[in-house]
């Protein structure tokens, strides 16, 4: 009784998320802060407003805060560029029912978010998947011509890696291929460079962006796509009426007003990244330098599924990654100093 | 560049949510009262742990107090029978995309709930609409065999009109029907009856349930599915990993908890029901028996739309619903008694 994609299919695996709370948690990229502190007034107020009635449909309030604040790098944008979601994958979700069919391709390069792979499966579409070279760059091959291609993902900053493809590649790349590039930015907040000047130049770039990791708001789920008007027409036809919640809009809303709390944050996390880096590296890991808020590396020894489960064992989560023939490793969340801390001092003992 | 379906299709077009405070809101069967104290307290509670870790993804403690609560009438359920969606809609989203593929059949009673259509769109899915009789019941029609039949629908109590079929008529649909059956309970704590021992019975009975009317959550998005477990499983493949928020778990959570509150809230609604019925019908409106938050009628004169208008321009909005030749006419939300009592004041003299 259910399609065959589906029962075919294995499912998303999320990250391990433990109900209790002694684990020093480094294998999701939450933000190790807590969020902005208007973020808490303002869920406050809703709850005092009220609950029993329907959110905006649109999330207008957090549209017109957003434009307002990306205008400074993408100066065409208006509220009628931005279109809101249940976090960034049902953005994603949203974007692969508007342009995939049953049948259609979706390409995207490997090792990077599993999940495209699913969002295809549950579409019926086949993934045509492109190995990143060993210097994590994309051959001409990502860009090649097919007549099923609907749909193209590039997580930019890359998951696992943390690697960016700079914006006049990016750009390269969206102008040759033969479909719509969605530029899955959740990570770009930990970046120096970002892609959102390119909507402006094509209806056919789209970009992602999350409040779960740079606002430290993953329990709020809230993410939002970026595309010229007539793209966000097509997607508010498929998104759920109501997918963000009165709580997750205002909250939403209230933290990217918070600018310093941001600016403060972010410079937290980049100084965390820079020493955990360099405190990986003396200890034998090899690492890709990264633009994101985590660290792909393999262990000295080249066991890294045996590290994961004995730090595991140790009250410390990191997230073991395997994507067969083209990758195995590690990918360490950026902590608190004190979590790193606890990460480098068990690593020592481990590796003894 | 879009799917065709995509494009052609209109998208749902959701009752109207005026940003603005002082409005009488009688369009979208909101519960008129604010939610259990114990729902903000659940909230709080979340604030002041954190927002920055992701929720547990699939809302076990939900699943576990509502297994709980619902063991009186499915003595079977265990969490492994209940799937947690960003209201129901994200459930019904969630059930679509599981059993229906590009080309496939949708069924589904006219007049209904709209979104059954759009879902079907979005799917690229043809559908099967079958008329109520005019005593809101369904001929064989509805369960004639087709090869190419998916799923159906079937909102029970059913909008607009609030009317119920008996269990016992229900499980005869479901027995004869090729397909899965949704039955959508979203206003079932209005009513007499409910579906859910049915779901013990069979695996292609899905009962799904909303917190947005009976609880007062509509801005907290939280609903779900109970289904025998192989169906569950399957169904969780689809739904994006994170799709309830941590402040929507836990107020959820808290608010099934509260069957005090609960059951006052549903009596006082039940009460002013059975006023409003009896005062439409006094100032000869033609109702239908409602066992939902809301009453279908048609008012004296024969021109819904004209009333809607101009109780609209004076501050009062309730639904019109134009279902072509099948139906038209207001759908009137229970208010509190102070906003049913503005209603008729304003009736009173709009009908002079």
């Amino acid at each position: 009784m259910f399609r065959s994609n589906i029962v075919s299919m294995t499912g998303y695996t999320p990250g391990e998320q433990p109900r209790g709370g002694d684990v020093v948690k480094l294998n999701t990229n939450e933000n190790p802060y807590p969020c902005s502190p208007a973020v808490k007034a303002a869920i406050g107020r809703v709850c005092q407003a009220g609950l029993q009635k329907y959110p905006e449909p649109t999330a207008l309030d957090f549209r017109e805060a957003a434009a307002e604040l990306l205008a400074a790098e993408l100066p065409a944008i208006t509220p009628e560029w931005i279109l809101c979601g249940n976090g960034s994958d049902d953005v994603l979700t949203i974007l692969t029912r508007t342009f995939v069919d049953s049948g259609d391709h979706v390409r995207f390069p490997r090792p990077s978010y599993v999940l495209y792979d699913t969002l295809a499966a549950i579409q019926g579409a086949k993934c045509d998947v492109v190995d990143f070279t060993p210097e994590w760059t994309l051959t001409d091959r990502f860009t090649k011509h097919c007549d099923k291609l609907r749909l193209a993902f590039l997580a930019n900053p890359n998951s696992p890696s943390g690697t960016v493809l700079p914006p006049a590649e990016v750009a390269r790349i969206a102008a040759a291929l033969p479909c719509p590039l969605v530029v899955d930015e959740a990570y770009v907040d930990f970046a120096d460079s970002n892609c959102l000047s390119l909507v402006g130049d094509s209806d056919r770039v789209i970009v992602t962006r999350t409040l779960s990791k740079s606002y430290a708001l993953a329990g709020l789920r809230f993410g939002f796509a970026v595309a010229q008007p007539q793209v966000i027409e097509q997607l508010a036809k498929v998104k759920d009426s109501y997918n963000c919640d009165a709580l997750a809009i205002a909250g939403a809303t209230a933290a990217i007003g918070d600018r310093a709390w941001f600016d403060r944050t972010r410079a937290a996390v980049l100084e965390t990244r820079a020493r955990l880096l360099t405190e990986l590296r003396a200890r034998g890991f090899e690492c890709v330098d990264s633009q994101a808020n985590f660290i792909w590396c393999q262990p000295p020894g080249g066991d890294p599924k045996s590290l994961y489960e004995r730090l595991k064992a140790a009250g410390i989560l990191v997230r073991y990654m395997d994507y067969g023939e083209s990758a195995r490793g590690l990918r360490v969340t950026v902590g608190t100093d004190d979590q790193i801390d606890a990460l480098l001092t068990k690593l020592d003992e481990l590796l003894k």
